[in-house]
């Protein structure tokens, strides 16, 4: 019943995830995968996995021009070396799987096309989630129109940094130094912490959840750099932990809207007990209510063992189809929502700069103002700039889907 | 891209799950798939959905020869029957969705034979946890050799009434009772309760995980009805719950073993918060660690929105591989395995009766026996007649993956 071949693989990045991806794929012994050629920057600089002579190519011409290769696999950290990667590949008609969301949430309207015009493939669960396989799940088992919510704590360093200072006394500083030294956080910390990762995962998701591609520039983002002791204290004392969550969610039958921004998390919630390095996602629909899945989602073997699940699919050809691109009703990205925050802030007047429409908490002591109000999501885009002020804090309260728990 | 075609649905069955599948059909305007014809056994039976008239039929060849269906669902609730229609609509080339785990699980090996000789495809995802996504996930994310165990709450009634002794005080009678009046049991409470249902959905879930069909008589099974208060009593005193737990587990790189069984289950495990009718899966494997699902595991609903998916990727000609079953170094089943128990007895004598490498603990009282020690599974397998003593009480405490948490 199978159809099967043998994969040879030109691998492009020999970093954490690259070296992890050459230990799994000596560990699966029903891979019939190898690689063939490892194209990196430096040749010579010294590496802790050791591979055979001839295997380090610093030229892409030895990958692309290999006839025998049949699979790239792209692993680059610069998300324009990685762009010209996969293009030239697309373009060629050779199959890649790519774990370079920054890439990937920027370029995929003009990936997918490049998948079409070519008739070849593009895989990147190991994009978004680490081990989770969200994009595969998305695309293939939540086919149809039922989801209303995708929702989770996508960033596995970040959350590493929020677990250490919540449940274990730290202060953000050493947190992020450990996040870093364990090679959880990337090599721009700031990637992490002030959200984009999550962002661009969450981009790819929604592709996928809701056939629809929102650009990076259009979505609130907010990360958690500027957190601060009272906000920690703030969130104790109302029983909540502080997590950096992205949500993509139909607010009406025919509309939607996402954001990242740290979020204050009831204990009810499924991703209130997702800690350290680890991701969650609940997955909410008409009919099966919510799903929940959890798994590591930084580090360099669990990506790797995404990035090989990515190449077994190829093994049978596997495709992603992006099917509800052409449904019918696709539901259209709207800002036009309220959202529940609080804001915490000193100099920055906040209740001056932000239009609420309605204020339910405000604080004021010279040590520590906040304010918790309703307000439009299209405003916070609007003064976006506000959030850049270190002394200001925002977190989501969450309204959406109130009348269910969890 | 996408290559689709509308679906003419032939329907076997009209319970709870069937009339789900009507309504969820209705609610996905991206479905392209519509239900023809229902096949009943009494068409005069009064129920909730209304179809249209000459819809229902009491004659299975009102589908069969009809030459524009091109899929059959079949949900009927009698395996003999159930195994009637799949291997006819089979042996047709009719492609099948499959919703019966009990026929399923039985007839596995010849199902997949049907399928090979007649090139056609019998899905049934919906048969494993409801709407969580287990075998698809198995067959094509988990599609190599690293995993070492899965392991979780199977079934969705068995963990209600537990979920409504231990955390509401109720009685065991009347949770249920209150489960039958939800719809989650089964119309055969046994099936649930005694741990058949969950090892139906192990069986198959091994075969997709591991590439071996071990039959149900030689798998170790036991329920929760002989729970008795003192039970009850023991977990709550050592902070644990009791849970119905179905796993399979490497337990050498070449051997795996299976069984269901209650188990002692520490609030550190994933699988302790999983409640009421819900379901939970624990997928470990080597590089990726553990990754967690979580969903609603009984009701028409949900059912019905995985019998959706399994629908939906029909539309692309979707059909399950195998591909573990050609693995080289395919894992052996064994059952030479210690395990840790707590037997609770009474009259029976356990000391007597079965043969253990260790005893930890023992109490004697007039009212509450019990002991925990090291027992061989085969030991239990041939004595399995002494647990249908009903003072009897076994549940596992975990011994494998000891080492790390969860």
């Amino acid at each position: 019943m199978t159809d099967t071949k043998t994969l040879k693989i030109g691998l492009f990045g020999f970093g954490t995830v690259g070296q992890g991806v050459w230990k799994v794929l000596r560990s699966a012994r029903n891979a019939h995968a190898e690689i063939r050629r490892i194209c990196v920057r430096n040749i010579s600089k010294p590496r802790a996995t050791v591979v055979p002579d001839g295997m380090l190519t610093d030229r892409a011409e030895d990958i692309f021009d290999d006839p025998e290769i049949n699979l790239i696999v792209e692993l680059v950290d610069d998300a324009d070396a990685s762009f010209r990667i996969v293009s030239t590949a697309l373009s060629r008609g050779i199959p890649v799987v790519s774990g370079s969301k920054a890439m990937i949430a920027r370029h995929l309207p003009e990936l997918i096309e490049l998948q079409r015009k070519h008739d070849t493939a593009l895989l990147y669960d190991a994009s978004s989630c680490g081990s989770i396989p969200v994009i595969r799940n998305l695309e293939e088992y939540y086919d149809n129109d039922l989801l209303l919510e995708v929702k989770g704590i996508l960033n596995g360093s970040s959350n590493y940094i929020l677990s250490r200072v919540f449940d274990h006394g730290e202060d953000y500083e050493s947190a992020l130094r450990r996040a870093q030294e364990l090679g959880f956080a990337e090599s721009d910390p700031s990637f992490d912490i002030d959200g984009f990762d999550a962002l661009f995962k969450l981009i790819i998701i929604t592709v996928h959840a809701l056939g629809r591609f929102v650009p990076a520039e259009e979505i609130f983002t907010c990360g958690i750099s500027h957190i601060d002791d009272c906000d920690i204290r703030y969130a104790r004392e109302k029983n909540r932990k502080i997590k950096l969550v992205a949500q993509v969610v139909k607010t009406e039958p025919d509309a939607f809207t996402m954001f990242v921004m740290p979020e204050l998390v009831e204990p009810s919630r499924y991703i209130y007990s997702v800690d350290d390095e680890y991701n969650g996602v609940v997955i909410r629909g008409e009919c099966y209510d919510r799903q929940f899945m959890f798994g590591k989602g930084a580090g360099g073997l669990p990506t790797a063992s995404s990035i090989l699940s990515d190449i077994m699919a190829r093994r049978h050809d596997y495709r992603y189809e992006y099917k509800k691109m052409e449904y019918v009703n696709r539901p259209h990205y709207t800002t036009d929502v309220t959202v529940r925050v609080y804001i915490r802030y000193n100099r920055t007047p906040i209740p001056q700069l932000l239009i609420f429409s309605t204020i339910h908490e405000q604080l004021l002591t010279p040590g520590h103002k906040y304010i918790i109000g309703d307000v439009n999501l299209s405003e916070l885009i609007a003064n976006r700039d506000i959030f850049n002020a270190p002394d200001v804090f925002i977190a989501n309260i969450p309204i959406f889907f109130r009348d269910k728990d969890n």
